[in-house]
């Protein structure tokens, strides 16, 4: 398995690292692939992929343009994982989010779940609703600042396929109605031009020990990671807060799904 | 083996990675080894040397000096192999684009070859020049920007030892006559300071369509990769266009390299 | 293993990382882990560790800050090995350094050693002579440039606990009457802001065939390395000169270490 990284991410590349290892293959890792696309020795994507692909079994791409793993995949004869393009998507996430959500709570169907924080720039919330549409019957309230509300995009697929949301501004009714209380962090990045924006954005809603008083005794809180200060260090002991499972199911949906690729990969032959 | 990189080439480090986990042995990799020779802890190659011989068995080394690798390997108990010093030279390349002349039209001697593109900078072509002068019959074009033609020194040399070569301008006619035409890109890195002539000198020897063509059926198109835009991607799909299956070699001979490197030192004890 | 490493150290790390591959395990490697902590993503190092510790059974920490290597151990629910924090403590050096010397001279009791150099800002030395003092009669001098001379601390806690410690400025006698001659490196970093005295201190103590004249047949030269220049490269071919044999040993000394971690964590099952 060869990393790919055309930008950092050092949490995401150690989890397809480890899960890797586990299944006993071997790891040929690149922190900086970026220097591949640099301004002198500039080739294309394909081109890059096109070699590595004579070094490696699978490959597990990070890019920083939208498609750019769709692009990869269609020039190589090897499977070609998306670790996440730039403001496209971050599938796996999605995959160990979902997967998190049936070990938890027991289901997928029937049940409430509140988005809450960057839900404008957060790419993992987006997906995450879009993957959810696909399964009966679930609830979704989106509790975001003003300025980084779900955009229409979502919120019209969603009506589109007849799933029930809702915007509500009142977080401790939604942590005391949902099963799932799904907390983001507010990408700092995305505001440098406007850091009074950001101020007000971040504070707005914390997860902490009174968000947990009203939450159900069954109810999970779950985060991307990392987080900054939107859930409070003392909610982490609590056997609700699910977020470092969360990133350990990161590890086992990663391993599923490199045995997957690679066996696929040996069938074909 | 550790491949301890003073300059990034990601594309030649998973290279030799590749070829030792195919081996079955084990990596220690270095992306950025300049801190050994940073200026606060500045310490002599040959103690950087010395010092990561305990931790491995044979060491891939790359380095922005030109001799770096002969003094590394006069310092060193352990096989130290050249993955490129500066504008010195690049062993391991030289050998794979040997081996794939032999693997794909059947010999090394006479044959004809034309080198195009960067022949100035280009330490590929210098390095290939030389290494076919010791094979019997091998005719030589260069084909070349006027701002980056093959340098004295090869070619008096070439002359000293009696192969046939030419300097000619008009690709289309080498293209018919070869039996493997050698495409390189433009350094663009050595032309920062006259940008004209970078412009100038890029586009002046394509390799399309139309050269594929003019070419002989049996004959093969070579490139050292990255490219940019001086093999036109309609040429990839001609069972011609060798260059990936280039690249593919060089697993293959650093993979022989590395056994015979590893093997000799275990006779040795 | 997983090798988390907020600053660079490739010496450190590819010790840590070849003794864990001569153990037979595998290595999740990170030479850049400040990504964890920028700006924008920032999070705590506790939830970094909890995180990683998801995708390996230990993990080799370096980081800037002092104290960060206790503060990950508290968050963390497998071995943390600290491979230096900053200012404060690098605790498999001083292993290493005292393996040697019991290697080398046969005991750590009964002995006399010359600790030369940058004994103000050098780790090594100061967590070396808090080591020694834990065994019987073993005779310290202290030999350092005006301004890097050994700070109070430490003084004060040696006579406190009974050490015979001696501040000299004459090298050829401590040459002549010690068992181990530890040499250390101006740490030129650290006087950034007044390069004279960085240009005083540097030439006043260098170690050459002089001194070795000078010395018991049966004492050593060590050093923690990088050098620069203050030791003579003519030192290096005699039997005495212990430093690659001592940066050797570091391999040996993190192989017991990550197999005593290891095992102390499966007997814990």
């Amino acid at each position: 398995m060869s990393t790919l990284f055309y930008e950092p991410s050092t949490r995401t590349r150690l989890s397809f690292e480890s899960a890797m290892a586990r299944l006993g293959g071997t790891i040929l890792t690149t922190e900086s692939a970026a220097e591949f696309s640099s301004a002198a020795k500039g080739e294309t994507l394909q081109d890059t992929i096109r070699t590595v692909e004579a070094y490696a079994d699978v490959v597990v791409l990070r890019h920083f343009q939208a498609g750019s793993a769709e692009k990869a995949a269609a020039a190589a004869s090897i499977p070609i994982i998306n670790a996440g393009d730039g403001p496209g998507q971050h599938p796996t996430q999605a995959l160990l989010d979902v997967y998190t959500i049936q070990r938890e709570i027991g289901r997928l169907e029937n049940f409430h779940i509140g988005l809450i924080g960057d839900l404008a720039n957060g790419r993992t919330v987006r997906s995450l609703a879009y993957v959810l549409s696909m399964y009966s019957n679930v609830k979704m309230y989106f509790v975001a600042p003003d300025v980084c509300r779900m955009k229409d995009d979502i919120k019209g697929y969603l009506t589109s396929v007849g799933v029930d949301w809702e915007e509500v501004d009142d977080l401790a009714m939604v942590a005391a109605d949902v099963n799932v209380l799904y907390q983001t962090r507010i990408q700092k990045e995305r505001f440098q031009d406007r850091p009074d924006d950001y101020d007000k954005a971040k504070g707005k809603y914390i997860i902490n020990g009174e968000t947990l008083k009203r939450m159900k005794q069954d109810a999970i809180v779950m985060h991307p990671l990392p987080r900054v200060d939107e859930i409070h260090p003392e909610v982490d002991s609590d056997p609700r807060a699910a977020y470092f499972r969360q990133a350990r199911n990161g590890l086992y949906v990663r391993m599923a799904l490199l045995k997957l690729c690679l066996e696929g990969r040996q069938h074909g032959h």
